[in-house]
Formats: C-alpha cells, structure tokens, sequence
C-alpha cells in the first residue's frame, strides 16, 4: 500500500484507535445519497487536539490524504476520501469544554452533535438553535455553514461560531475569534474557516453562541390552493418585518408524503409552517399579524400547534422529510436539490422548479426554509434506472444555473461536496481562482480532503500515491 | 522619484484625475488622531472599476504601493501612505448602482457615505443601519469591519454586506456573495475582504442587506449612580433577551462634556442611552421591562425621547463625543482606545480602566457601545506634552492586555491600521502567520496597503522604493 509508513507511525501514536479493517473503511466510505462510495485506507480516532496535531504531522510528512468525518450525514459526499488517505473520525471528541452562562457562550468538541449538545444545555435556559434536521456534529455543521429551520430567525453557522481551533495541515494549531461579540482585529479566519469543508484545516473546538430560551412559543401551519400564494405570503410577512424563528415551505407531494408516513390528515396543498419566539405580548403580537396576511393570501386550515408536544411533533414531521420521501418510494436513491434565490424571485423559481420535475416525469416534492430563499426538491429515484437519474441531473443543473440567473447561490446549506464543484466557476468566475490560491498557501501539499471544493490541485496527492 | 514611470502611464490613463499637489498629497497624509503624516507620492481619483483594474496593472507592474482612501475618518491611521506609492480616492465612485426594494437590497459604490444612502433611501421606508459615528464611506466601513451605536440590533458590517466587487492587486476583478440570503458555495471571501484594511483587495462595489424603517421607535437616557450599576444594568437586560437597536454607556466624564459642549443638564453621572425599535406593541412592552430592570438597579432621571427630533438630537450628541471632547480641552490631541470583552467582564474592564487613566493623571472619558461589550476611553492629549503622551500609550496598552486576558480583542471596531498592529501577535498567535500566508498569496509584491495588519513583508515595497 502506498501508505504503509504513514500507517506504521499513526498505529504508534494511536493504537488501537487507528483502524484498518474493511468494515470501518467501508463504513466511512459511506453517503446518504447517491455519490459511489469512496473508503479511506484507514480510519482515526483521535482524542484530543495534539493528536489531531501529530497525526497531521504525520499525513504531511507522508503526504497522505486526510478527511474529516463527524455524523456522515451530508448531503453532497463531502467526507468521500476519493483520493484514499486517512479518515480522521471526531466521534470521540465530542465534549462540552466550558459553559459561559453569563456571556451565553459555550465551547465544545466538533465531534458532539447538537442534540446532545440541547440536551446538555437544558437546565441552563439557553440553547443552540443552528438545526439542519440530521443531527449532525456541531464541527461538520461548521465546515458546512449549516444552516435550517431556524436561519430566518436566528441566522446559520456564520452567526453563531464565535471562534475556532483549527489544526492546520502541517499540525500548527491555531485560534480563530475570540469571546468578543465583534471584533475588528484583521482577517475573520472564523469566517474563512466556516465553510472550508475540511480543506484548510481541521477543526479541533468551537467557541458558540447560545439564545435564551423563549419565554412563549407558537408554531402553525396553514394551507394554501397555489404554491404561488404560499411563496407571495412569505415575500410580504419579510418585508412587513414580522419575526419569525421559524417559516418552511412545502409543496402539495410533501403534503401527501407526510399523511401517508406519519398519518397526519393534512389538506394535499401548499403548507407553510411558521414559529414565533418572544415574550408572550409579541408572539400574540406577531401570530396576529401573520395571519392577517395569510387569510389576506387566501390561506386557510390555520392550525396552531398550542403544547410543546404538538410542536415537536410538528418540527419532527418536518425534521423527518428526507428519510420520509425515501421511505415513500421503497428502496429509491434520493437526489436532494439545494438552490437560494433572492425573495423577490422565490414564487417564480419554485414554480418554474415544479413545472421541470414534472416534465422530467420524476417523483419529487419541493419544500424549504422559504424565509431565506432557500429551497430544495428530494428526487426519489430508482437505483436500476440510468434514464431517470440523467433527468434527475438535468434537473437540478436546471435549477442551479436558475439560481445563478436569478442573483441566488447553487447551495444554500448543503455544501459543495462532490454534488456541486461543476458549479463552482459559474458562481464564483475569477473568484474561484482566489480560493484556490488560498487552499494552495495554507495546504500546499493538497492532503486536506483533496479534490474537494477549489481548481483541480490533485496532483500532489496523484505524485503521493505513486 | 522612484515612481516616475508608473506616474507617466497613471497620468495617461487618468489625466486631471491624477493630482500630484503637495497640498492634494498632504490632504491625503493625514489623519484624526495621533499618528504622524505620512503622504502619497501621488493622488488618483478613479471613476470606474475597469479604471480601478487598470491601476492596479500599472501599479503591480511597477511595484508601487497603493492605499485606498474612503472619507479619511480612520482613528487608527489606516490609510497612511507610510510606504509612499499611489493614494486611490474613491470619492468620485459614489453611486447608488441599483435598488432591490422587494428584496431590501441595494448596490453602491465604496465611495458613498452612509448618510448619503440614507438620505437616497428615504422615500423607500427602508435603510442602511451601521452607523460607526462619522460620515464614513460605505466602502471604508467595509475594509475596516466598522461598527457602532447599532450593532445590538443591526450587527455590523459583516452582519450588513452581502457581497462584494474587488480589484485584486494584479487588476483581476473578482465578485464575492450574491443576492441570496445565504450560502454554503465555497470559501466566504467577502468575509475574508470585510476588515482586511485594503491589503487584499481593492473595494469597488457593494451590495448591502438593508432594514425597514421601523414602525416605532422609543428612546431613552438614564443616570445611575455608579459606573457599575449602569454596566451591570446591561448585562441584565442583555441575559433578558430584550431586544434593543441601540444601547449606549458613557461615563460621568463624558456626561460633563456633553453639559459643556452641547447646552444640555444630564446630572454628571455614568448613563445609558437606549433605543427600542419594533411595531408600537413590542416596543411598549421593551420600553417597560427595562424600565423595570433600570429601577431595580438604582437608575434615576429617566428620560424619554419621544419626539424624532429629540432623538435625532441624543444621538446626535452621541456621535458627536470625538469632536466634543477634542473642542472641551481646546488644541488637544485624542488617542482613542477600542476594546471588546466578554459581557460578563465588561464592569470590571470598564472599572478597571477608569482606574488606570485616573491613576495616570490623564483625562479620559470612557463610552462605548457596550450592548456589544465594547468601549472607549477618548485620551485628551497636549501635544507638546511627551510624558502625558508616554502615561496614555501605557493606558491603552494596559487597555489592550485586559480585553486579551478576557477573552476579548483589541478593536471591536475601529481596526487594527498604525495602532493595532503591535498586538496582532498576542491576540492571534500562529494564527496572524496564516493571516500572512493569505496576505502572500493574493498581493506576492506587497502592494496593496503595504506595511499594514500582517506580519513585516515590506521587503518587496522597500526594494521597489530602491
């Protein structure tokens, strides 16, 4: 094997932590859609950030491959080491290092997922509110500027990672941000950071934001006849400056999907499903208003889910989308779209979005946090069908170049990945170039998740594997 | 002059709109504060972007320096030619390019001040919140992550620009972000170009995030009866989760210049300033908890603002305090601190540094922008005074090692520019090198603001200049 030394010095630093057998490979070679599987020649577990440290010392010594793995859960084959390498797996660095109660501010491990960071949090009456629906770790989340449900009110990971450690690809580990809640001191290597997709570094620690719980909540869904009413209600609740924490999108199919697999009764239209967060005067406040708009937009079947429990049950439902969708369709391949356009231009692309999935023939609902302008389409397909998949394709380049026409970006949350680096030139032109030069100036060697993200720079890593 | 030829083929391009004056030049060697005049050899004055590339082809080609200049109302001397080279005043790039009202958007020129848009605004029920006090250009806001008395609300610039146009150093003209409200589309660079002080890139165009004029708008100042009852009275209504567009400190210093300068009778204690913006439900009920949350702790003289123009006249007096306070100790100079700690550490960095100016027999009123955990201390300097100038340099480095020790940053908003740079390394560690290796990688011939923010590279101007 090409990295028979590499391995020899990272079985001596890791023991038993490092692991070579073919189940584990295959595990992290693994992808939720419908990327080829890509295993890694091994796969780490370290535990702490001076072994990240010395385990990229030595990747970089031997130039070997290294990809960051959290929960698995992207959506784009981020994490596919399709150049080999080690599999860095962060699922034991998953602690809360120190809680700031009185500055609403947490540090933690980027192997500890979000739910489990909610639940730590619990007893405080803070929380983190970032939700991209897979429970995924808050690390993978930050190499993916996740976002979710909750953006409209709370913004994405951007808004909500005050700082980073970061091991770099020569195992220099540094600090990016601070405990300040602004600050004007040089580069925002945070914000370079968040995004980056393990291709510039690895991220050993995030200092978060947190919000205090809301002291009253109030959450609804409302059906509309068009798609286009739906949309238009969102476009006007925005600019009236009505705020909300929460405002989804979904399309009559999802509708229909969520009756037939969590046996809702819900009329087979356009929904939107909305929350509101505040003090008890302002969510009444602003529920008020809402539904001013949407009895003005023709909405009806106003339903307001009043307990806690009809509220996780609502966000559940809307959490369980994806894995509903590929369950609706037994034993499909789901092709998950991600586009964002400006508001004003969200009815016309969802319809435009509507009109090419079906005249492609293909079985796919739409649905979005619509507030942001970002919406997506699940494309359930056959796995046999070579035919089905070319369209599904066609599709979604469709609604990539429309949402590049449109003023929008070809992802709003899922991430680059594999899915979306034929799109990188077109959204980025000469800028594109400018992240190359900034992968080449801090990963020279090209060991950090290679192939990924920036213009083609796989020659060191063809050169290494020789 | 070592720039003659690169002089010859800028006057060609640029004819009268190249100014070699001394007093063009001297204008453009200045600054607000304290640093010493630094000219440019020469001054241009470009009209468009193509120009701006243009210039840069000259400029990389004849490896002469070059610093853009916005409205000159830097307080950390960034714009200094301290290398000589080219001055870029973008004044003549001052245009509104488009208004996206549906989406509230809007693409400008760097040159545009931000009262200019507001003003431009106003019949649109929308506008450009960040307000750093001076009538700063758009364009230098951006290049230094500028800030101010809006932030609780509005977050700053980073929260408020969208994307960006950029000259790089080479002439290649790159766009960064989009329209969409979010994206997950590779490396944030408009990021990385927010706060980079012109040494990446030459800003050219902005599209800004803009808000709707709010329905209703409440102001208020109080006076407490110490420093730390009003510091502490923030963290409260901070950890409340009371919503504020504005929450200003300024000390019982400040008060009595305020009395002095502008006619007014606030008892000369520390005070807050606050704003509710919101429908005229939500600011009621805002207004009235932290009213509460005011006499709990002691707060006195509560007075509201209730008519525009007495608002416009309290923040008037706000944004007025530099120049007040340099008009109370007539021929003074100012050294202006900036720093940003933790919430939880504001009253004691607030305390502790009203201890140390007053131990070091200087006049200094502290105020700042404390909702973000940020402030200042306005040090009034004699001139001629060398020891008073030593015993204010002391302060703010104290200043400085205080926020770091908290977990906070040297500059929350005024930038690192002459007077920051001597901390980058303690407040960044290896991560400034990596600031460097970025530096290096998009401007190789150091020309863009050389001598600024990243570690010492001014060989190649040095032997330019030879």
């Amino acid at each position: 094997m090409a990295y028979d030394a590499a391995l020899d010095a990272l079985k001596s630093l890791l023991g038993d932590r490092l692991s070579l057998t073919q189940a584990d490979r295959d595990l992290h070679g693994q992808n939720e859609t419908w990327f080829a599987p890509a295993p890694p020649d091994a796969v780490a577990y370290p535990a702490t950030t001076e072994e990240v440290s010395q385990i990229m010392k030595i990747c970089t010594a031997h130039k070997m491959p290294v990809v960051a793995w959290g929960t698995g859960t992207s959506l784009e084959g981020h994490a596919l080491a399709i150049h080999g390498g080690l599999c860095l797996d962060m699922s034991r660095m998953d602690k809360l290092v120190e809680l700031y109660q009185d500055d609403m501010q947490v540090r933690v491990q980027p192997g500890m997922t979000r739910e489990v960071l909610n639940t730590e949090l619990r007893a405080t009456g803070l929380f983190f509110p970032v939700d991209p629906g897979a429970n995924a770790s808050l690390g993978g989340m930050a190499s993916t500027r996740a976002s979710g449900t909750t953006t409209v009110g709370y913004g994405t990971m951007k808004d909500n990672v005050m700082g980073l450690e970061v091991v770099l690809a020569d195992g220099t580990i540094i600090r990016t941000g601070s405990r300040a809640r602004k600050s004007s001191a040089g580069y925002d290597l945070t914000a370079l950071m968040l995004g980056s997709e393990g291709t510039l570094g690895i991220i050993t620690e995030l200092t978060l934001k947190l919000h205090g719980q809301p002291e009253a909540v109030s959450s609804a869904v409302c059906a509309f006849d068009t798609l286009h009413a739906a949309v238009e209600t969102v476009q006007m609740v925005i600019q009236m400056g009505i705020r909300m924490a929460r405002i989804e999108f979904v399309d009559a199919m999802t509708a229909q999907i969520f009756n037939k697999m969590n046996g809702t009764d819900l009329p087979e239209k356009p929904h939107l499903m909305i929350e509101f967060h505040g003090s008890e005067a302002m969510v009444a406040e602003q529920s008020e208003r809402f539904g001013e708009v949407v009895t003005e937009m023709g909405g009806a079947n106003f339903d307001w889910a009043t307990t806690a429990e009809d509220r996780t049950r609502l966000w559940r439902m809307r959490h369980g989308a994806y894995p509903a969708c590929i369950a609706y369709r037994p034993g499909c391949m789901g092709l998950v779209t991600d586009i964002v356009v400006p508001i004003s231009r969200l009815a016309e692309a969802v319809e435009d979005t509507r009109r090419d999935i079906d005249a492609a023939g293909l079985v796919g609902p739409i649905l979005g946090h619509v507030g942001d302008g970002n919406f997506h389409s699940v494309l359930m397909l056959d796995r046999n069908d070579k035919d089905e998949f070319k369209r599904a394709k066609e599709v979604a380049a469709k609604m990539s170049e429309r949402a590049l026409s449109m003023g929008g970006t070809v992802t709003g949350e899922h991430g680059i990945g594999m899915g979306k680096l034929a799109y990188m030139e077109a959204e980025h032109g000469a800028a594109w170039q400018v992240m190359g030069a900034i992968k080449q100036a801090l990963d020279p060697l090209n060991i950090l998740n290679p192939g990924k993200m920036v213009p083609d720079q796989t020659k060191a890593v063809r050169e290494a594997a020789e």
